[in-house]
């Protein structure tokens, strides 16, 4: 990791301070009254504590100080829990005092109102130039289990530090100990996030040899790309669980108004996780689930799973959980088959998954299932084992402990449990800590817990993140030239020239200034041809009658231009382009994300765009195998490789035209939106042509967005 | 609910038996040893019990009988667990003695091999003509815990009864308790269901005043349409849910060899469900879930849900689950908003969700939290309230008695709780007990449980089943003709006289015994024309060259003709038929399906459906309204309405064509399958047509299921 993504002494300071200034500390102690310095005192934190109240000596025997100017000495960190409008103040006063690291618990600022706008303007300039940091406003701070420090005002709970690192937007799993199965080791609320921000927060906590499992809460981050740079370093030594909340339009708006910071589209945030290693979460509980499953679990080396079950209809819920994750069901060596047979009854039949109630008939239960269990987990063709149980033919104590020998068993394979029943669930939660096996409610969650540990170790961890392929200077050059001609904000078919100079190449077209010129221009493109108005209120020209398709001899060119003319009225000129029939319409696509930088979209074409919905986002430049798989992530990738009978497409031509887009878009960045629509793919060998491109560019007379043809 | 649908008296021996013969108990007793009696004594059964063991006198100080034909009474109930090749004897005797219920612990009968499918033909031949009833193989029976019985050999947890009915496929939830959340009232697992069947048991549980809420645990039914007919009439008066599983293939395939019975598709279950107003599980924690819902809370009387948070990013959580779930944001009146505004920060803005941690700033925290609850619980725009708690700025006893507290406010809204934090959590899971409200560990589980809720009670609750319109007897009788007069197990051209006789329109057509007949055909029909060749062999025809379209003259249709001959050898003869271009291309299908006999498909035909695999089903004969309801489910449905410029199709002769459909397929049960691909639907207005179509029939001579043209 390079050394640059954050610095680490600055950082230390929130995480591990030697000693910490309080200010606005409460003199009310106790049970609801959230007093830090009370919580540091609990927890046992080692350094030296400065509680900071005017109308105070001492709290809790501790001696306090007027101001943070009047400190005996200049403290690593101060803590703000200050009304709002004292907030200004308090940030000069720990300025002049030298302290480099501010948290500031205080809300009420941007994400608020204007006046709370204000206030943090006036905070930010007494910051500025001062090389002091901020962390927040709007926040609990930092948690740091291991050295018994947090700055948050609610208690958290410190128990062992488990390798944990989380970052969040928020300070609820800081107060409630991260999840339900998992608890904290090193933690932070970035808060509104306004000096101190998510991606370096996530750099430091990953070098840290205290984490193994990082984890991310954000509703939306300004910083995309600085998020995505930092998390695809990260993730091929630890894996990085995100839950991005906000993910629906009424969430995205809460969330604006909760943290002051427009959130982006949750779409870009997808793709940028799939793009960077980082594991997305559904809900708290996926978070807790796969938490568990990374601290807890060896690597699995496959996906091949077990099912091994004291029930049979719980287990065929198992298999169903299974293929719903795409994990599979592994085949029994003859070795195991055999084995199990021996002592089965004679109608018994073994297979995945095993049935252990009827295998182990006449046998005694437990030690029948602990038999078998050990047999299928030893199977070569076993990757990972799947146990049901419950309350079905073991006391709690039998269960609990066994679930936790299972884990003793072989050190290198998985092995999960789905417990069913209230008072069984809760005895195997207890048993399950501090244990190599990872418990779960429901074969859903353990089969998914299974797929993204599969996922992280055949896929990501230890993987070299893929390279961009880079373009020749010249297309960039050359797009440059075109760009500079540009006369507006957006491009009529000069669009087709700035693709061309980046290789991607359009149906052969040209401009008659008139209908009578149309005739001369038809003959030198060759027929057939489509011939379309251009003019700048013609954005849907198929509507307006301004389109005239399959023209096939000069005669009938100059009679579609005349009759477009007559329909449309004024034309600023007319289109002549090749007519080309077949092959399948796609959308590619590309903008300048406010989040995320430079984004190129994928998708099918015409008709099918409006039922499918069915795009794939990648963020450029994108490498070769990027770029291939957003195509497969699609529905449109079936039939693109050929249904009924149709031949393939020439996807390795839209492989590359992905490519050069993705280059046209992150070395341009005013072009801010580029839509090719349809862009028509041939039979494989013969091509991609765009037909129809619109180009939006940043920073010139605003205007609206413009559709050149079509 | 029709008395015909079960026997009270006999269902009445299985669920509270007045004395039971326990055939085959064992003679070990305590922990492990699965000793029924020992069962039946420990649950306090107040009834009689009579053990059979040749081998013991007495067991556990009750007196044994050598077999059940030497009882000294005839007892209401027999279970029956015994080595395989004893329980066809065991059957004989309880026979002999006049025993008319039975329940047959033992496996390994049909499910299991030949010799056991020997076995079970031996003890049902035992049965026959007896007038008794027998209930499994490979079951646990039922339980009461009302009247403290079960036929159960794991031990059932006799807790206070809950108005739960259960009827399982498997005897894991007997064995669990249910669920987590939910304990037992009465339950049956049906095991392999030989005599007794899941929808008698269904029905006669519903009929129970002591159930309030029915659920289902299925793998495959043999008698689907008994069981659909069973539950719509019960989900107007009770909530069902069902567990359905085997919904992945391999599941499908462990579910044969768990219960020996086909299971069916699982899509066919979903319409039924839909149909039926049942409510599918996803899992056993949204069993638990949802069981949890319809017992605590009061009726919802709409979709917008109030969220009240102690913590911001809790917040944003629960809007995205809101909006996953299809629920709204409540919005607050203005009374509301100035209440919560009179006594918060200047800045602050009260908004739904209620962010209560800054609105609280500077007062009592928990009251405050109780006071803005109270206040949007009572907005008359508010439907029902997620509270978001956890360890945030409360106790564990403060959270938990507010928990109970929040369910007695309003008794006609619910209150749903997401706590989070494993502490927090197991405090929560006790406090909801026999209180008013539900309590989840994610939002997502909580929205989905109010979605559930809501569903039930704005369009299942008190409905009036719809009824499907009835077809004159004349298209019956006529589509009988065609029937009678099919040569084969598969129709040609006669399959669209089949659909004429019920009304469904297809593209006009002549067949021409020889190309050279051709051109007056052709005349005949009008131009222009589509020419394929019949043939046994053709059923490819577009790939086999058989096919050619938009033919405009009769010299056209000969030449086509000839050309279809010489490049297919040997035509039974040439369809001639109007070519119909532009409208939608549709598939309607219907076939007899194993489980529930008549059912009809409806999907996007052509390439779409290669890519979509967008289609829905519904059990004929169809209401207009589920036709209806089939159009509107599909994304089809958006395309149909009309997009990019394009006319909306008319819908309402797709739904006439379904409807039609549907009566063909219930009248007709000798048509097993029956395709129409594609059907044209037009602009509205104009109507649809079946342009090309396929019939297979049952009980003729087998042959491959033909396409007829195209």
């Amino acid at each position: 990791m390079a050394q640059a993504l954050y610095d680490r002494e600055s950082m230390d300071r929130f995480f591990r301070p030697r000693s910490v200034a309080v200010i606005g500390v409460s003199r009310t102690t106790g049970e609801g009254s959230f007093n830090i310095v009370e919580n540091l005192l609990g927890y046992g934190y080692p350094g030296e504590i400065y509680p900071v109240n005017p109308n105070a000596s001492t709290i809790l025997g501790v001696t306090c100080y007027p101001s943070a100017t009047q400190l005996p000495a200049v403290p690593d960190l101060a803590v703000i829990s200050l009304p709002r409008e004292l907030v200004p103040g308090a940030v000069r006063d720990c300025v002049t005092r030298g302290i480099k690291a501010l948290v500031v618990i205080t809300q009420g600022f941007a994400e608020a109102d204007a006046d709370g706008a204000r206030l943090q303007e006036e905070f930010l300039g007494a910051l500025a130039g001062s090389g002091a940091r901020l962390m927040g406003p709007n926040t609990l701070g930092t948690v740091n289990v291991f050295e018994r420090f947090s700055s948050s005002f609610m208690r958290i709970a410190q128990t062992a530090p488990l390798p944990t690192g989380m970052v969040c937007q928020t300070g609820f799993f800081l107060a409630t100990n991260l999840a339900p199965s998992v608890g904290l080791g090193l933690a932070v609320d970035v808060g509104n996030a306004v000096d101190i921000t998510l991606p370096e927060c996530l750099a430091y906590l990953a070098d840290d040899e205290r984490t193994r499992v990082l984890a991310i809460h954000l509703e939306g981050v300004r910083d995309g790309r600085h998020l995505f740079e930092v998390a695809r370093k990260i993730t091929p030594r630890k894996p990085v669980l995100a839950l991005k909340t906000g993910r629906s339009p009424a969430g995205a708006q809460a969330a604006g108004s909760h943290t002051g910071s427009l959130t982006g589209e949750d779409s870009v945030y997808q793709a940028a996780f799939d793009q960077a290693g980082i594991l997305r979460m559904a809900d708290v509980e996926e978070l807790d689930d796969s938490l568990k499953a990374f601290l807890r679990l060896p690597p699995i080396s496959g996906d091949r799973i077990a099912i091994v079950t004291a029930t049979g209809g719980g287990g065929i819920m198992a298999v169903d959980a299974c293929a719903e994750y795409g994990l599979k069901l592994a085949r029994f060596s003859e070795d195991t088959i055999a084995y199990i047979r021996a002592d089965a009854p004679s109608w018994f039949e073994p297979q995945n998954p095993l049935d252990v109630w009827p295998a182990a008939i006449g046998r005694p239960y437990a030690l029948a299932f602990a038999d078998m269990f050990r047999k299928v987990l030893d199977d070569p063709g076993v990757d990972a084992v799947l146990c049901v149980g419950g309350a079905v033919a073991a006391t709690g104590e039998q269960l609990a402990s066994f679930i936790r020998l299972s884990g003793e068993v072989h050190p290198n394979k998985p092995v999960v449990w789905w417990v069913q029943g209230r008072e069984a669930q809760s005895r195997a939660f207890v048993a399950e800590n501090d244990s190599h096996v990872a418990v779960y409610a429901s074969p859903e969650r353990a089969m998914r817990a299974l797929a993204r540990l599969h996922r992280y170790h055949s896929s990501i961890k230890d993987r070299i993140p893929p390279r961009a392929v880079e373009f020749p200077e010249v297309a960039a050059e050359r797009a440059g030239g075109v760009l500079a001609a540009s006369l507006s904000g957006f491009m009529g078919p000069e669009a087709f020239d700035l693709l061309q100079a980046y290789g991607i190449a359009a149906a052969p077209w040209a401009i008659a200034e008139s209908p009578a010129a149309v005739g001369q221009v038809a003959d030198h493109l060759g027929y057939p041809l489509v011939i379309k108005g251009l003019g700048p209120d013609l954005i849907h020209k198929t509507e307006r009658g301004a389109v005239v398709v399959d023209v096939r001899s000069q005669r009938a060119a100059e009679q579609a231009a005349l009759a477009i003319a007559e329909r449309t009225g004024a034309l600023t000129g007319i289109l002549v382009q090749r007519y080309l029939a077949g092959g399948h319409e796609l959308i590619l696509g590309g903008k300048q994300d406010l989040q995320f930088g430079p984004t190129i979209l994928f998708g099918m074409g015409g008709i099918l765009a409006e039922v499918l919905r069915d795009v794939s986002i990648g963020l450029a430049p994108l490498a070769r195998e990027e770029a291939t798989g957003m195509i497969e992530r699609t529905r449109a990738f079936h039939l693109l490789s050929g249904v009924r009978g149709r031949p393939p497409a020439d996807i390795e031509s839209v492989v590359d035209a992905l490519l050069r887009l993705s280059w046209l878009l992150a070395r341009h960045p005013e072009v801010m939106e580029l839509d090719i629509n349809p862009l028509l793919v041939f039979p494989r060998g013969e091509g991609c042509v765009a037909v129809d491109a619109r180009v939006r560019l940043a920073k010139r007379k605003s205007g609206p967005v413009a559709r050149m043809t079509g």
